[in-house]
Formats: structure tokens, sequence, C-alpha cells
């Protein structure tokens, strides 16, 4: 990393701790979270659309068939409870920016998704994470308590959680929904992998403060960057008042309309991964020396000794795969732990092998 | 607008004093500052490569193409001085982040353009405006004892600005890159509208403190919505750290090559526009009741007394044609003033016949 010395460089501090975001070219890259197969896009039907769509205009702001098309698809009522973004990071940012004040504090679960973290820094809001418990549960009293302790909070959950792949239950995010009076993003990212009827969706017609986050990207379309944030219609309209204009291109609404039109988001490859990962995670609990979390999520996480951690790393990088290892103190859950998702039946079985000669 | 009242909207305020975007459907729009042509984008070529970008996947974040091919047509050495965006306003709110602590402020002209200042409270950094002097020139040594006055400075100049078309002294940017210890950016956003010669790129070579930003939407890629930043590279590398990172897709950057390969940024259609908006701010300076600036951006500005404006106004819209009327109290300057991008030549000419119409 270069060190940066001149005295303009007002946040040289933080630009030194935001590690850098390296690219991988591995053969398998099960660090990223995408789906391991491939959509066609039938880009010769929508590139006639798209010519159409005079490249020399702004793009046209109406975003209303998506909208519809999404509400049909979640069974949201109306198309001004959505804001639809250049993927959740540029929402997630958003959000983070109409409600940053000098006395903000997130509060988020220890571990979650580290961008919740890092665009906090960014934004310069304050930040309080309130490990999760037991099993990697979460603490619905400590994010209560945390709630009344600050004076502008707002709360950020992954559900389910990234990286230990945990469901949190309904039950304990409407108690926090119920009793925290902050604004409460349920970040559902991952929410297609877990068992039916497990999203928060329908929180959002009984609490004016739950924000609903959902994307594109872990469910076959990760290179779309489209993610979209659904509340009740005065969170919407106060947070898109912070947004970047026009930030979606006529291009992308056509492919995303592309999709949706044509329901090409392939619930076989979502339900074949959730097979594969039920099947993995069974074997891999009758691993003794590995700890394996219930992952309601398209990857799974474990816990393993140290000592047999890099001999696991150098076999699968001598395989072409990278998985996640994650930093010593990210978190106090994550010392010590492995992330990987699930990739083709040949890259699966070249994981499960390689455990099995590493840790049995 | 929505009356916002729950006491979780920790920025109310904000939400309040910042105005809706309207969403205008007329035929002819003169108040985008879009290139009124428009340009093949040959997706059926394109479509092909953008097929195998695995859309499962990603984005590739693979630039250096299009890096390479910039830095070429902008005569700048290494791809290290670039960092590519989702358009301007994403790389401005980018900078401004990684500026931004409780002691920031920016300097920018007054009038600049309007994102500069919405975008800063959203960012909360202070604003510091420097009012344009005599014929809508820049005050260099306001801006450089600013500069000196403010713990954290910034300095934003839109060259040519933006709304009065004032192409600045490059001299006078010089002496402020010289005499000012912080950041210094200048949006270029405008520049392919000046005479030759007119950029500040060649500053970068020698001073540290310098940006240079630049915009594929007024030269018939609004649509396209992508713009970039050029510095040194250490700049680059400290800015970077502050960006969203995957907000490009595979698709923008398989266009973008079209684009750049194929050499489709029009430079007869930017010729036009000059030589039309040479003629007509000739034209209209013969006008004994208006006061026109010498534009060189893609647009037209002038000021007229108040009493003339509702009935020209009127007259457009009877037409379909829609221009920049700035709010009262904007800026001094625009109070009593209008601004119309330049349009195809019936377009024009309707314009110029109303002026005469309302104005002789």
């Amino acid at each position: 990393m270069k060190i940066i010395k001149e005295t303009f460089f007002y946040r040289s501090e933080l630009y030194h701790e935001i590690p850098e975001l390296k690219v991988y070219k591995t053969k398998e890259n099960l660090s990223l979270m995408e789906l391991p197969y491939q959509t066609n896009l039938d880009f010769e039907k929508t590139s006639d659309k798209i010519k159409h769509a005079n490249i020399n205009r702004y793009p046209s702001l109406d975003t209303n068939l998506i909208k519809e098309k999404l509400c049909e698809s979640d069974g949201i009522i109306y198309d001004d409870n959505i804001l639809l973004g250049n993927g959740l990071l540029e929402i997630i940012q958003t959000i983070l920016l109409s409600f940053s004040t000098d006395k903000t504090t997130i509060i988020i679960p220890d571990p979650s998704f580290f961008m919740f973290t890092r665009l906090s820094k960014i934004c310069r809001v304050n930040i309080c994470k309130i490990p999760l418990i037991k099993k990697f549960d979460i603490d619905v009293f400590g994010f209560i308590q945390a709630s009344k302790k600050y004076q502008n909070p707002i709360i950020i959950i992954d559900n389910p959680n990234n990286p230990t792949g945990s469901l949190f239950k309904k039950q304990d995010l409407k108690l926090i929904a119920e009793n925290c009076n902050c604004p409460i993003i349920i970040d559902e990212a991952y929410i297609a992998y877990s068992k039916d009827n497990s999203s928060a969706l329908s929180f959002i017609m009984n609490y004016d403060n739950v924000i609903v986050l959902r994307s594109f990207s872990k469910i076959g379309f990760a290179g779309l960057r489209f993610g979209y944030l659904i509340s009740n219609s005065d969170m919407v309209s106060y947070i898109k008042k912070f947004s970047l204009q026009y930030s979606l291109t006529d291009i992308k609404i056509n492919v995303l309309l592309d999709i949706l039109n044509n329901n090409k988001i392939n619930l076989d490859h979502i339900n074949s991964i959730k097979k594969q990962r039920d099947i993995i995670i069974s074997k891999i609990s009758h691993m003794e020396k590995v700890f394996v979390s219930k992952s309601q999520a398209n990857f799974i996480f474990f816990r393993i000794k140290k000592y047999y951690i890099y001999n696991f790393l150098n076999d699968l990088i001598n395989h072409g795969i990278k998985i996640n290892h994650f930093p010593y103190g990210y978190s106090k859950i994550t010392n010590n732990s492995l992330r990987f998702s699930l990739g083709n039946d040949i890259t699966n079985n070249i994981v499960i092998s390689l455990m099995l000669k590493n840790f049995k």
C-alpha cells in the first residue's frame, strides 16, 4: 500500500486503515458468494430496446415497470415503497448518509458484512458492535439496550448473517423493531437461500422504522450491480433525497426487465445450492475437529483449530480455489474460521475431499 | 413534498431543504445540457462480448483497456492516474467523503453546479461560496484567502462554469493551485466546448493537489452514466479507498470500449454546437434588453429584466421547450437569468425567434 503523507490528505488515518481491494485471478473463487451458474440474457432482443433509449439523453428515471414487477414478486403493494440502486453498496451508503449526524451510531451484529463498518467509517458514523451469542444467535437485549444508550442510532442486521450464515428468528427481529425507536435495516441479500417465510418484509406494514434490503448479486446477477430497498413510502421518499440521482442507466433497466419479465431468476439453481449446502453441512458436522454453523445462506462457515488451517488453504490454492480466511481480530467469532460459497459439483467435491484429508 | 415527522428522521431539516427532482416530459428539454444528437452503439457486436462477461460473477474490475484508451486521448501517461465512476456525481461524492472531516469546508464559485452544494450538505461538509467578479470571472484572491481561513479546505471549480458558461483563465487557476495547499478539483464536464488548450490537465504534472474531472454526459453519452477523475497516482490511490467498489458493470465497460475503440465521440457534433452557440450569442448580444455571457460551454446564459421572463417561458412551454429559470436567491448572478443548452437547428431557431419576439 502507498504511504500517503501530504497534509491535505485529511483522512490519511482511515486511508491507511482500510484494506486494499485485491483482484484474485483464481480458477474458482468461492470468496465472493456468487451463484456458480450462468443465465442467458438475450442481449439480441434487449439491444433493440436499448438502441431506442437515446444514449445522448440522461436515463429516463422511469423505473415504474421494474418496480411493478418487483412488487408482484415480493408481494408489496405500492411502487413508492421501493428505491432502486446501483448495487446494495450504493443503497447502504445512501442510507448511512440519510441518517448521519455528529451523533449517529450504527448498531450492527459482530460479525456482520464488513462493508457495514467500512462505509460507516467513510460516512463518519460511529459504530457499536453487538456480538452474536450462543450458537451465532442475535443478542436481542443487547440491541435494545444499545439503541437506548445512543442519541441517533441506526440498526443494520444482515439476515442471514454474513459470514456465519445464521438465520435470526423472526420473533427476535420483531422484538428489536418494536422496542427500538430508530431506523432498522434488515439486509436480506441471502434470503433466497433460507427456509420459506424467513423474510422480514411483512414488518414494513406494521413498523414505520423497518427497511428491508434485497440484492440480485447472490441469485445469479452479481455482474449487473442491482439492489433495492423496501420500506414505507415516507421512509422511501426521505432516503431518496439523499441518493445519487440518475445512477441507473436505461441499459440496466432493460436488462432487468428481461430478467423479470422472463422469470430468469432461476429457482432450480437456488434450490440446487440449498440442497448441496445441507448435504455438505451434514458431512462436515461429522468431522470431529470442525464446528460448522447452520448456514441458511449460499455459503458454509466453520471453525477449526489454527493448526490445520494453512495446509488446508494451501491444498485449495493448489487446486486453484480461493475461499475466505478472516484476518485475526476481524471478530472473536471469525478467528480461526473459514467461509466458502457453494460452487459447482466438481469444486464442492474437491473442497470436501480436502477437508476430509486435512481434518479427519 | 411529503412532510416527514418521525423523530428518527435525523436529517429532516435537510430533507425539507433539498428540492425534489422532477421528471419533465417535454418535447425538447434544453435544461439538462445534453448533446441533441444520437450515436449508434452497435449493441449487436457489443452484446457478444457482454454475453461472455458472466453476469453471475461480479464485474472483473479490469478497466485497464478503458484507462489506456483514455490515457491516449487525454495525453496522460499512466493508468494509475485515473479513477472511473458511475457518472461524475458518484465521483464528486467520493471525493467529498475522502476529505470530509468535522472541519472540512468546500470552497466553490457562486454560482456553480448546484450538485456541489447539495452533495456537500449530504456529506456534512461546510460550504464557502466565492462570488464571481466582473463579467463572471473567478475571484482568484477570494479563493486564496478562503483557503487560508479554513482548517481543512477543498476547492471545487467548474471550468467552464455552470451556469454562466465562463471559461476561467488558465493563469488564474494556476495561481489558485500554486497558492492553496489543499485539494483543488477542476470539473471539466464542458471542456469539449471550449477553445483549444483550455484544460487544466497539464497541471497534474506539476501540482500534487490538482484533480481534473471529465464526463461523457455532455458529449453524447448522458445515458451511459460515466465520468472519471485524473490526478497524480497518490491522490488516485487515496480517493479510490473511499469509493464504492464494483460500481461499473462489464456491460458498461464493453459499451465504453465500443465508443473509445471506434472513435464514437463525434467531434463534428461538438463543433456544430460550438458554431451554433457563437452565432446565437452574437445574435443575442445585439438585443438591447439582454445581457448574455460569453459561454464556452454547450449552453447559453443570459440575464433579462424580470418583467420579460414569464411571457418568454410561457411561449417556450407552448412550443414544448423546457429551459432553466433559476429560483430566486440561488445566487445573485442567477436572479432574473435563464439558461438553455443548444438543441437541434429547428429548436434553436424557435428559441431565437421567441427571444426576438419578447425582448426586441
